[in-house]
């Protein structure tokens, strides 16, 4: 598909833009095969012969791009097939984006695809450029030439890839394929980046997403990927619900709920971006510089104003940068760095730069050879003229090395607005002239904050342990179950659960409390009943057997009253326990990714600030440690007035316990929450959960 | 000092980059009037003849550029008076931001040029520049030509200016002037306001702040700019620990907390961005469209990836994006948008443009005349070059008029992502033949966002009553008070307090007690103590005399075991209050503004999450209002789980009301904190409060 030798365009005709620009395309890319223009009534089109139908070409042409309306693409196919033309780029809307009747259409245009043997790109799309084998096969406008790169995008859509090329070339950010997907009746994303990972040339793997169709591929791609330290970086439009609304019209696919995307992404090392242009930055970044060493940044200015905008952008991303070490100081004003220049990071060489433009290089050297420095910034572009670039190395600095050449860690150039860069500066880097040039400080900060956390993710996933799915158990999911019944399940696949004990009567329930020390909680047990509290059927701080009893009669009383329908099997005795963080930790079932674990701070904490941290399911044990951190209520973990701290260690085995039974429910389950965990120092407790099956 | 007839470059000389770059840029900008060159050895420099003193250009010069160190300034000021040059850029650095020694030079330069009557713009400064007269004072590198243009730019950092004004360009946001205040002895970003005010190209005023020291005076500018409609943006810097750090080393100045910038920039209309890059956008955008006439939006593009992305950045900003018109729909469909294409709002006219191009203008129209919509943001940009001018204006379109003409509302251009504007581009928008670009749809956004709050702020301004500065009270702040104290002040005044009552014997407590009906609260009355908790001061709950008897005897002997120094005064008995929403409602000086009221709700919200609206006093009524909206707790003032919601009206009185006493103790006043304010439904009451005096 994305490297064919021998291209047909069916549908092609001097009055059709698509025809010309598809055609221009190819040839202006010197693409090196043959191109056969189909058309059925034949003649000269573009200057160039014409044939009438596919079956021309027949052993000339790996691939059709089909620039005709949706009727005649059935047609087509077969025309394809008999002509042992496998690869179809269909361009054609009014698809599965347009509705029911479409829906069907692109429904069958699979199925007959699937049994002629055929490998369809889109519909509704826009095709692919490879520029490693010069392959330009795109419908659509595109700029005059493209220098090959070691980028990989794959965009669900098409209209972004036009504006993108032009912006990833005054990004200097070459890319190696740029594959329009559509509809993704066939070829998914996911297709795209195995195809992508598959090839030599792929360095970091560019996603636009509106929804992902194939999930297990995605995440075994996302996966590979990161193993083979390939930066996946995605931007995920519909984070909103407008914005949901609109890419469901657009691509005629539910965009699954955004917070679990996150959380996929983030779980397989996807890095996922803020805005369409923070893609082409991070991408390019990544690009230039693969996985980064540590964490640790140091900045080289000639303003106290960048050093501003540094200070806050790097606080908002969670960038470390360390103070200078001694060493580094004293040979900053051993260098001549002027004393009413602070000697920190970042460093700012003040205007004194006019004076003695010496201390610039000098200063870069001094914090590239810090000890506490993992990667140094400096704030620098690329000349855009031969002019600029001859004033640039101007001033008798010819003979000095670099500080690319001299730094013992990664150099990377930040601007302090952005600017565009030229034919001229681009041709400079590709002589190894100039570094890369991560856009702003306040586009690049981001950027390399997040190549950071991908880099490390990467070297601390080898020494996590793989999620295990565990094994399925059997059990009767015919009718809904009890609370009790879900409490049980759990403790009896060692979750930690308060001790419960079922009485069915009055006598039972006082009896039992007799082997109780401290005040006790009773709560009805009936599976028919959702909110116990409602109809009274929760006790709290029962002190003696006498009270047990008495709220055992009031409460079958008061539950009768209530639900008369309701199947009552008795009531549930337990001990009180005493105050502590009252978790939320559920598993529910997604429309799209499957099975995912939701915890929570119960309260305001959830109740009204939503928070709460997702996985998919499986995640290990470490993962879900990670979530317990990405709350807004984790100080409360740590230690809250004079509470114990929280043994996350111990708290994320217990959560693990229970998102493996949760697990090994079988498909039948809809939703496992347990609410609360009661967690206290290094104990915790089901308190209460309940299980629904679908 | 900033449209000076005559200048002179004080320490001119042909080594010195700052002298031929000042020069220079005199020359190429043409400025209109007479160069001197002033170096004590004379000669020809820059091809000029120099004179060897200010002397001798007595009344042909109104401004000094000052190159020299900081040590010979004192004896060119005195040249300078006596040569009745009154206007002095002074750019060396090495003064307040350098240290101590450096400071008190500055306070003395200051003290001089205030003895001998001399305006100083500086030191440690670029110069300024005014394009509507020419006048390029800058000693640092800028482009070669600039347009004049109405923004008027302040700035605290030199270097930005430098690199800022190539982006203006690019971003073709042509500015009147860009002042560089450097240190601000005498000149501070205030005074630039007041000037820039007085000048009748400023359509808007762009800050770059890091602190502000003239506060009374910024104040009164921001409000006179409100009042003008001349919107004020800034970008501050600083935002973080971090970044203060960094730009107290710079300018040698403090920068207050931040919060309480953001929180007076608000209450005084000024537009904070969140970025410099945001800066020149909102400020762009502003001046392209002055106050806008609603906050209805309606976006049309050829893609439904930016529907995407508008639909999310438009969410996260607060955009208000109505559905489309039940007439609009019909319009679109009867002016050929096809089937397949959703009618709505972001509207994706999809790729059937290649097709028939007519639909982009026709669903522009369409949208434009919506009843429902008031802004009209269109996807496009400049044609770059004259030939793509050509390829624009083609297909015999020429004849049909333009949006930007027919459009009822007014029309901003954005793109799908941002690119530079060329001379050419730059050219055709003076002529009047292309609209403003408010660069991407991820940076426009925000910043229409902005100018629509601006033009609303402006609007509901109108009709509010000011915030009025209440009587100062005579009060008694030799020794500190006791908290019966601080609610008895608040009491005296209009506030709602509970009802209390100092009792100061055991006796005297059970006889109050005996008045009660409900449970009591009973609490040590002491000036001395400052964590009554933590010393069992407090007794809740108590339900009868004998109780509140025991109470008291145990209470004293408590206190006085924890505290033997404590002054105790007695206790204070008060009936107990049902639960409500516990509000922090504070009074505290901060170190730059004086004193802000900041509210907030209690226990983890202020505590953990730091949950809290900020005003500086004066705030008017509507004011305070606004400030519980801003709370990440609000929904729980809407009648969170049955409670009553807040009446806020009532409640932004009370608070209102505490701020006034506040306000009215004087300046001897550090805090004044009500602790909580029990707020329930439209009742709410001080239940404990405290003063501290400086």
């Amino acid at each position: 598909m994305f490297a064919p030798k021998g291209i047909a365009i069916v549908g092609a005709s001097e009055r059709s833009a698509w025809s010309w620009q598809t055609f221009g395309n190819l040839r202006r890319g010197n693409y090196p095969h043959e191109i056969h223009l189909v058309n059925p009534k034949g003649g000269e089109i573009h200057g160039q012969a014409a044939v009438q139908s596919l079956r021309a070409v027949e052993g000339r042409a790996d691939l059709a791009v089909v620039l005709t309306g949706p009727e005649s693409v059935p047609a087509i196919m077969d025309e394809a097939a008999a002509a042992d033309v496998r690869n179809l780029v269909v361009i054609a809307a009014g698809f599965g984006e347009a509705g029911d009747e479409g829906a069907r259409m692109e429904r069958e245009l699979a199925a007959r695809a699937r049994d002629l043997g055929l490998q369809i790109l889109g519909p509704n799309n826009l095709g692919f450029i490879n520029t490693v084998t010069s392959t330009y096969a795109w419908t659509s406008l595109m700029p005059a030439s493209l220098t090959p790169g070691s980028v990989g995008i794959v965009s669900q859509s098409g209209a972004l890839g036009i504006f993108l090329m032009n912006y990833l070339q005054s990004r200097d950010v070459p890319f190696s394929h740029l594959i329009s997907v559509g509809n993704e009746t066939m070829l998914t994303v996911a297709e795209g980046m195995d195809y992508l990972l598959s090839q030599d040339s792929t360095k970091v793997i560019a996603l636009y997403l509106e929804a992902v169709r194939n999930k297990d591929l995605f995440i075994d791609a996302a996966e590979r990927a990161l193993a083979a330290g390939v930066p996946v970086v995605a931007y995920k439009a519909g984070r909103g619900a407008v914005g949901a609304r609109v890419t469901a019209a657009h691509t005629g696919s539910l965009a699954g709920d955004d917070r679990v995307y996150s959380a996929v992404l983030a779980q397989h090392g996807v890095i996922r971006v803020d805005t369409i242009e923070d893609l082409v930055t991070t991408s390019g970044l990544l690009d230039a510089y693969g996985e980064l060493p540590g964490h640790r940044v140091g900045f080289v200015t000639a303003s106290g104003a960048m050093c501003g905008v540094i200070g806050d952008v790097s606080e908002e991303n969670g960038l470390e940068l360390p103070e200078l070490d001694d060493s580094t100081v004293r040979a900053l004003r051993e260098g001549g760095l002027p004393d009413f220049a602070t000697a920190q990071n970042p460093l700012d060489t003040t205007g004194y730069l006019t004076v003695n433009p010496a201390i610039m290089p000098m200063s870069q050297e001094a914090v590239a050879r810090d000890p506490n420095i993992d990667i140094l910034v400096i704030h620098g572009g690329v000349p855009a003229t031969p002019e600029a670039a001859a004033m640039y190395s101007g001033g008798g600095g010819e003979q000095r090395k670099s500080i690319d050449e001299i730094s013992p860690v990664p150099v990377i150039r930040m601007e302090f607005f952005p600017t565009e860069r030229t034919e001229f500066a681009r041709e400079l880097r590709r002589e190894g002239k100039a570094g890369f040039v991560a856009d702003s400080f306040t586009r690049g900060i981001p950027a390399l904050a997040k190549a950071i956390r991908w880099s490390e993710l990467r070297r601390s996933r080898k020494s996590e342990l793989p999620a295990v799915q565990p094994p399925r158990l059997d059990l009767d999911t015919s009718t809904q179950w009890s609370e009790r019944q879900a409490v049980e399940l759990l403790a009896g696949h060692g979750v930690p659960v308060v001790p419960q004990h079922l009485v069915t009567s009055a006598d039972e329930a006082e009896a039992r409390a007799a082997s109780f020390d401290g005040p006790m909680v009773l709560k009805i047990s009936s599976a028919d009943v959702a909110h116990k509290t409602d109809v009274g059927g929760v006790a709290l701080g029962l002190r003696t057997p006498a009270e047990v009893r008495a709220a055992y009669e009031r409460m079958i009383a008061d539950v009768r009253a209530a639900q008369p329908q309701a199947e009552i099997e008795g009531a549930v005795l337990s001990p009180m326990r005493p105050e502590g963080l009252d978790l939320v930790v559920g598993v529910v079932r997604d429309q799209v990714w499957g099975l995912t674990l939701v915890v929570g701070l119960g309260g305001v904490w959830v109740e009204v600030l939503r928070d709460s941290a997702i996985r998919v399911l499986p995640a290990n044990t470490a993962e879900v440690r990670r979530m317990f951190t990405e709350l807004k209520s984790f100080p409360l973990f740590e230690g809250f007035r004079g509470a114990p701290p929280v043994d996350l260690d111990h708290l994320a085995e217990v959560v693990s316990s229970i998102a493996n039974v949760a697990a090994a429910c079988g498909d039948r389950l809809e939703a496992l929450e347990v609410n609360p965990l009661r967690v206290r120092g290094d104990k915790s407790e089901v308190l209460d959960a309940l299980i629904r099956w679908v």
